[in-house]
């Protein structure tokens, strides 16, 4: 099979073939039919972060297709089954986080893709348990992206607690934020979607967002606090200043959500003003494997909608420098 | 009437003689019994933060006493009511916060002791809706500083919606830790507390704390990951650092509150440990009316204790070096 | 000015002239626009419930109009403001249920248009502070239903803890109910409206429920069943067997919620079912004023649409008439 | 082995001696050390409910005891760890109830001592993923009741929302009574102990209940009504009428929990003081494996006590005829 590999955190990633692997007990194996690019995943193919992924490795987390055989003792799944086979690779359910609906935060967990091969490849192999069924009404170019971009985004709307009739700021329109958006409104707020290049406004604009802030234009703390501050800040890009700006646009009782990584990992946060406004900063990693079930329904319910460009898996480094370099509106896609 | 006035934010304050107040539309005169000093008089007293109190005022919100005189209006109230005059002087009642119990967030709030005149003297003018009756089971003195650290350190417990069987950490037992202490164990929590000074913490253990960290002597980081990190952490101590060790002693999933002002107003708050942590940080403000009757509820049923020192009106200025010096193990209440 | 007024539980309402009547302090004169007819107005024209409204009074309890004069002490409205009168007239705003946000739970509340005089009319008198504000958005024609039925079925979802993704059933299409189809959606549900008649699912499917049960025609707890069941079932229809009903059709986890008043009054509670299923039942009554401004924001934002059937003031007997025959869709608003 | 079978649903249990059975992958033998007689039990060996357990079976929900053998892939547990094997022998861990913390409503969970073989012996087989490891500061003797008396009333208790300062009426103070009673207090709140015999009102009075109503004697209606109405009321007594009384007993804003199972099985619910009050009906059932080690962590915190009356396991006949004669206080704990 064809797979995108790391072999070196300094170099671009090979392109090569290898045998399709055998699923273990309690594993399946996937074909893959769609796998989204992520930037965890240039992350983990530069290690760029503390704990690096053992080389080689394949990344992708986003990987999206038929189950093609069965390990031993795997019996809820059967060959020909459509599934994701998303970020949270595998959860002990046992501890008390995966017990209480928390399995995110489970500290045996390995992650697809980063701790094991990921989606990038013509196969994948899954633990069974935690793979996630994709319904008929999504098709495997949609799910790809709503297996990480999506899920991410639905949950740090859902811990923020947003509420109908409430103000939500999404700063940053790309993969992650043109769906944080479409969360935002299937949560019954009033959106604002913050970005600094035009296409991604017009993007939020088609996607239905009530207001448009170019920050390379307007403060946008200002623009937001005049139409009444948010109650909710998402910030999808990966800056500590924007962070900044969010937290300053929150109307008291207002809660910022962190979901991307900077490089420099410090937010400056004012404890004068969170203490007065009652404000929270609230930390929100990827979600569950029930969130991304209901992220499939949601889809499937047509209430939302994923823009996707669609990518051979060989021009994978074309591809990463493309994202790098901003040419990138929404998501890319493989299709091995 | 004696009353503890603020004439000038560089001198100490005058204690003198006035004439009693006549209640306004709506208001009450209050003889009061008790009155508890918290630090923020003292930052009102120096014009420490960007709005200060106009001159000159009467510092004090923990001003508790009885109903001496109604002004025209109030009937819910009667002569001789026992009631307390918190922070919260007044708050609209019509605002979104004021509707959906949020009180404390009201943009149009009047804060007694520092917007209006406070509880350092003998009788206090307020808002008949917005005092606090007293039960009989809690003494005027104890009703003082349940008034503010207690509805505030109530409050922030609350708000970090502490359960049972999780561990809370308390940093800084004063006049606000040593009830905090106490309401951490009231929510059912597994309680840790954390100070610099042995007696602060020999109060701590005298009021039930399960783990005492000396933080002067010990890392406190390491001690409370040691016994496995906290779900939550509620922060007194007016220190950034203290602040950030507080966080980085979190467990995944944890809580932290921020109620202290520190002066520096900033926090480094690290990003990627909030993130995959999914950690919530958390500014906390006083608390409501209807916090504040259950803090006296709490308190008459037996369930929480005050340290108190009393001391004369007339050395007000003495009791504030000494809580200044950290002389004060608790909190000093001036009786009239 | 012309008035509906109830003379005698037994008889029709005389619409007859009085003088206009003049605001208290703390009250306003509103020249009503638009007052729509709600059950509770024909239950309490005959007297129906065990607490009867004092005779005579003028129902009604979804008026909207203008300010056209201030009772003493009123400041935060002027003359010419578009306000709504609704069903909580007054509120203490100090006992425990105001303060924390539960103001239609007061014990002290007064009732438009049942405890006081209502919205039927030319001209009503309403307490200041219990008014709540028209923004430019919503016409008076469509605020006059969303003050009430608007306001109790988003209060009756809220309370449901309904979210994304999650299945509601609405049971009964009409003045309630396809409000409640609305909300339910603008809280992310996929929705099942269930109704006996045509021109009612015809309503439900234009205004986009996603599944429509005829239960004139169908088993509705077997249709739902078949979708999976409802994990949320809101019951508009009078009648403790469409409650059963609902109950039954609720999947593990599910909440019914309660609004409507049967003369019955006893619903047969299953509670095998209901202990191993974790299902809760939920009492749910109007809404506060911050609710009813959270209803105008979204109806202002274009998310939902009210069925309006415009009556003059003089044919209240008939239009009541209608209605007990079920000859009226949705709403019927009188306009003086 | 000796182990306590039911082979047909008239008859007394039989006390035989059978061959130890062998630990299946995935599974655990234990050697029971206590294992508490929950009336579950005893409807379970009668055949009481529809769903009737097959023939023959050994029951028993509560047993505690360490692990002799493992089974093939069982690595996170070692033979002499000491564990608890309770209600919840098998959930799936993947459905939806599973992943977001409501294992307890897992349409394919398997329950000990009802669908496959319980404690009532001296060796049980278990999943070695839903048992709970017991810490060291509980005995086996107290573990065994917390095992379904405790986790269930903890959870009834979570399930109300009990917050602090509120009041809370437990009705039933026996096996599981006086453990709710604990949790009531834990949580914060005032508690009320109804009862109708002296000696179980005598242990409420023991374990701290602020307030004793002996319902033989007394209303318990007016009696909780004058002191105010319960926040919450948990009913462990299986009589519609106790529950009836205790939703009577709620004041506005209260809720009611459903534990036990009458065999009438219907509670009439009144709906207008329902939705007036804005009342909740909450089923609830044992609780997760989490909420269990949260039970264990309490106790060994010292925060619970358990009153226990050890029996010999050949005396399970006695047992249950003493439990159905109302002459056990608290639990009855058999020691094989």
């Amino acid at each position: 099979m064809r797979a995108a590999v790391v072999t070196a955190y300094d170099q671009p990633l090979e392109v090569v073939d290898r045998p399709v692997p055998e699923p273990a007990d309690g594993e399946v194996l996937v074909r893959i039919q769609a796998s989204g690019l992520c930037h965890t995943d240039i992350h983990a193919a530069r290690g760029d972060w503390p704990v690096k992924p053992p080389l080689p490795f394949v990344p992708g987390h986003e990987g999206v297709g038929v189950v093609e055989r069965l390990g031993g003792g795997v019996t809820h799944l059967a060959v020909g089954d459509r599934v994701a086979v998303p970020w949270l690779g595998y959860a002990c359910g046992r501890c008390g986080y995966c017990v209480s609906g928390r399995e995110t935060l489970c500290e045996s967990q390995v992650n697809t893709g980063y701790g094991t091969d990921g989606g990038h490849a013509e196969y994948a192999i899954a633990r069974a348990s935690h793979v996630v069924p994709v319904p008929d009404g999504v098709s495997s170019l949609d799910a790809a992206p709503l297996t990480c971009a999506g899920v991410t985004t639905y949950k740090a709307v859902k811990v923020s607690g947003l509420r109908p009739a409430e103000r939500a700021a999404i700063f940053g329109i790309g993969g992650l934020g043109h769906l944080a958006l479409q969360y935002a409104r299937i949560f019954g707020a009033e959106t604002i979607a913050v970005d600094v290049t035009e296409d991604k406004l017009r993007l939020a604009d088609d996607l239905g967002a009530d207001h448009l802030v170019d920050a390379a234009k307007t403060d946008p703390v200002a623009a937001i606090k005049q139409l009444g501050g948010a109650d909710v800040a998402v910030v999808l890009a990966a800056s500590p200043t924007v962070l900044e700006q969010a937290h300053a646009a929150l109307r008291r009782g207002g809660r910022l959500v962190l979901v991307s990584l900077p490089k420099e990992n410090t937010m400056r946060l004012p404890i004068f003003e969170t203490v007065l406004g009652g404000i929270s900063v609230i930390g929100s990693i990827v979600g569950t494997r029930e969130d991304l079930a209901e992220v499939f329904r949601l889809h499937s319910a047509g209430r939302t909608r994923v823009d996707v460009q669609v990518r051979k898996l060989d021009e994978i480094n074309d591809a990463i420098e493309d994202v790098l370099a901003g040419r990138v509106t929404a998501r890319v896609v493989f299709q091995p």
